[in-house]
């Protein structure tokens, strides 16, 4: 497996960790995909949408606001600059772009059988991002604490559908802002061993989270591979903010990998249809990821994407509805005709509980982002109630439904097994298989075993106590957390971890924002 | 619109009432598929599953049980007739079907604003059929009566995104088994005026629904227009049996369409991978489909396709797992390669009551179905604990997740008016998009509005009392039928079908079989 995949060449390595890690990559550890994407435009309509984002970029522009830096950067490569407003040639985003950002990378994990390769056939699925909440059942919703940031690492870390640790899984709110990230990134490095996402409030939280990144990595390592992916989200309607732009140069300089996020609410944040969204979505990624390219070239971008219909009626977001549906296909194709990995999210849903209403939409935004070629898939569980809470059951679920994706995306077996002709001849009309012989040797893998569903009888089922399945999912990560066992880790590089947050803690006072 | 379009041509009708309906069809009652079709196997793939199911019909053989008339059909047209097993040569199945089925087809209702087409690039979505037992919030599970069917039948009425009435939306068992058709028709007709499904389980119902369907339709209607589809299952494996092939024929020689229909739980009734299961299910319903043929050329037929996989723990039904979707992926795929309509399910799952299990099995299902592109989808809405029970709470939420496909299969507007350049232009960055006017001129039906979603925000839900999607669905069936108005019913109608009914039921004693 070479360390940097697609456009870019791996360029050295600290070989002795290179031959350590080949050594220990035992299974894959994201989806590597069989079967077809789905499409939902034509060739085209594709066109149609790139030629009408290239008019934006060049008439209508994007702004860089509060970094100078930034404006200077992109007026050097050409762009035109008009106060914050950047005006972009036609085709110059996807040139500079196609030049040199990689279609797919590795990220590498502190345990090397646990590294993703980004971008291409692999789908890498991620825990949800952002909540200041958190829901169970036992105590409802309530603020997130460190104490639940560390509950949720450990979670995805057990899960065998989670291919990464997530960045901010929830807001740890008792850990000053100022401070939290470094609670955070440690917490990731210290109880999975995935690998995981960077802090992008700050640039200086940037750094945190790349010099943390050293400690584990070593100096050398991390120049040369990435190690981190971080999410950067445009201020959409077509702007940048310096928070943003800080933490994406930051990290682009450290060959660190960031995704170039819309962040859509679909009619009030973009136009109230799902072209014209699309059209936003793709002038504001080029705009970005071209940024990172000037920045530093070859430095790791993903086309990101976040969609969700604004209600017509109240102006809240909307989820699993149709249109973010319509839009997601259309990103994803768009992602791959420039030749970037593509991001959007998992199981998405507006619902306060981890109710019907959740399940429904958070399984057709799944299904969506899976059949679409969703290569990076944040807030694949755990989701609930818009991303403002993150739920422990919901997580479990989710978790199963992940599952499930990975059997869809290997798609059927051809092979001669997979064909059963033998078992045909053997059964015959009106018999059954279960004792068959082909059904005897196959039946242990043969078909995905959900963890939550209930499958039994009425009467079992009601003998039971009638769970339904929030309440089975409250059983299992209950048992999870309590089966949790910690990934080895280098006693010296903990405490060097914990040396750097202590020294980083107190050079400032606590802050809120 | 044609009465039958596809292969067959339409053979006369009755002008006067085919022009009063041509007057009367003022939308369509259906979707029209506007995006591509998702399938997970290749050419060569597709050819080896053909190839593989010609194998089964030609070395293994498909029974046709206790119908000596059957076998003298089938082996009059070549088929190599051993006992009750029946061997096709290679291709005779293929041949015979594209001889003569029709590609798509009009299912006429009553209401000629309501006829559907079957075929093509069209979805009908309809009903769930064949439970036993119903469930609602109220009162839980409890036996199905004929005010539920009743019911349902209103319910899936003034459902705008159910296109049918459905067949046996569930099993009235307070009325005796050989009398309860005649109040499932007459309830079709009486209290809906889209079209409906006909009794299959003695070939004297399907005859006494012909009847019936006569007293709506007028004789010479009938015989030239199909008014009525009909669930043949297979008994699978590779098998069927004399009570369905029975009300095939009466159906077919009354030129009335039949949906054949693999009925499998994979692994248990076919083979354990999904290769196997998709080649079964291809020749079963090729054996069904061509003897169809042979008892009458052009007469409308559908393959339908029914997989579950059963659970290796316990030998349950499961739904919403990967791999009956690819089986559903694949048998759609193959259906178009023949030429003929395609039947699945839509809303499937095993779940006991309307919670995230049932939620996340159905929209997994759904979305599969939708995709693949099922003309026909039984089942999508209602559906619970592996089709045992009916629903009332997730019939209206499943309602509102087909209101959704609807929207899907339309796909992307690329309209000037949805390309939206100027409202890109008017609102430019960092503005929002809600007061502009492109905003103000689609906002109506610029998103789906879902009927049972709660998208408010997290304080106004809990002041509403913290309902969850079941509960709130409960609210929703309630008004609805509270709301119900009956379509109108020609009185002479009404009474000829009241009398048919009362000779008919006096005709026999009560039976329970």
């Amino acid at each position: 497996m070479s360390e940097r995949a697609g456009r870019r060449k791996s360029r050295g390595r600290d070989a002795k960790r290179a031959a350590r890690q080949q050594a220990q990559v035992q299974t894959t550890a994201f989806i590597d995909r069989n079967i077809p994407y789905f499409d939902v435009l034509n060739e085209e309509s594709l066109e149609l949408i790139e030629y009408n984002a290239d008019t934006v970029l060049e008439e209508i522009g994007i702004e860089f606001r509060d970094d100078p830096e930034a404006l200077s950067i992109l007026k050097d490569a050409g762009a035109d600059v008009d106060g914050e407003r950047v005006r972009f040639p036609r085709g110059m985003c996807r040139s500079i772009i196609q030049a040199s950002a990689p279609s797919e990378f590795v990220q590498h994990a502190r345990n090397p059988a646990r590294n993703v390769i980004i971008g291409g056939k692999r789908t890498v699925l991620v825990p949800a991002y952002g909540s200041p909440f958190v829901r169970d059942l036992d105590e409802g919703r309530r603020y997130a604490t460190l104490k639940d940031f560390q509950n949720f690492v450990k979670l995805a870390y057990m899960a065998p559908s989670m291919h990464h640790s997530g960045g901010t899984v929830c807001e740890p709110v008792d850990v000053p802002v100022n401070k939290r990230h470094l609670d955070m990134v440690y917490s990731h490095i210290k109880y999975s061993d995935k690998p995981f996402m960077g802090s992008v409030t700050h640039p200086d939280r940037a750094q945190d989270t790349v010099d943390m990144a050293k400690v584990v990595f070593g100096e050398e390592f991390i120049q040369q591979n990435t190690v981190c992916t971080s999410l950067i989200n445009a201020n959409s309607p077509l702007t940048f903010d310096a928070t943003m732009l800080g933490a994406a140069k930051v990290y682009a300089r450290n060959n660190q990998a960031t995704v170039i996020s819309p962040f859509i609410l679909a009619g009030a944040m973009s136009p109230v249809t799902t072209a014209g969204t699309a059209t936003q979505i793709l002038a504001e990624a080029m705009a970005g990821m071209a940024f990172v390219q000037l920045v530093k070239p070859g430095a790791p971008v993903i086309f990101g994407t976040f969609a969700s219909a604004v209600s017509m009626q109240n102006g809240a977001p909307t989820f699993g509805t149709p249109e973010p549906s319509l839009i997601l296909y259309a990103a994803a194709a768009l992602a791959r005709r420039l030749g970037v990995p593509f991001r959007s999210g998992g199981g998405l849903c507006a619902s306060k509980t981890a109710d019907a209403q959740a399940a429904y939409e958070s399984a057709n935004t799944l299904q969506t982002a899976a059949l679409a070629g969703v290569n990076f898939m944040l807030h694949t569980a755990g989701w609930l109630e818009g991303g403002l809470s993150m739920g422990y059951e919901k997580f479990v679920m989710d978790c199963d439904q992940a599952s499930m994706i990975e059997v869809l995306l290997k798609g059927m077996d051809m092979s001669e097994n997979g064909q059963a002709m033998d078992a045909l001849r053997e059964v015959g009309p009106g018999a059954h298989f279960l004792g068959s012989a082909h059904t005897q040797a196959n039946f242990e893998d043969a078909f995905y075993r959900s963890t939550v569903a209930d499958n039994n009888s009425f009467e079992q089922w009601s003998a039971e106590g009638e769970l339904d399945c929030a309440q089975r999912a409250n059983v299992l990560w209950k048992k999870a957390l309590n089966d949790y066992q910690a990934p080895e880790l280098d006693p010296a590089i903990d405490e060097a971890l914990l040396d750097f947050m202590t020294r980083r803690k107190a050079a400032f006072p606590d802050k809120d924002y």
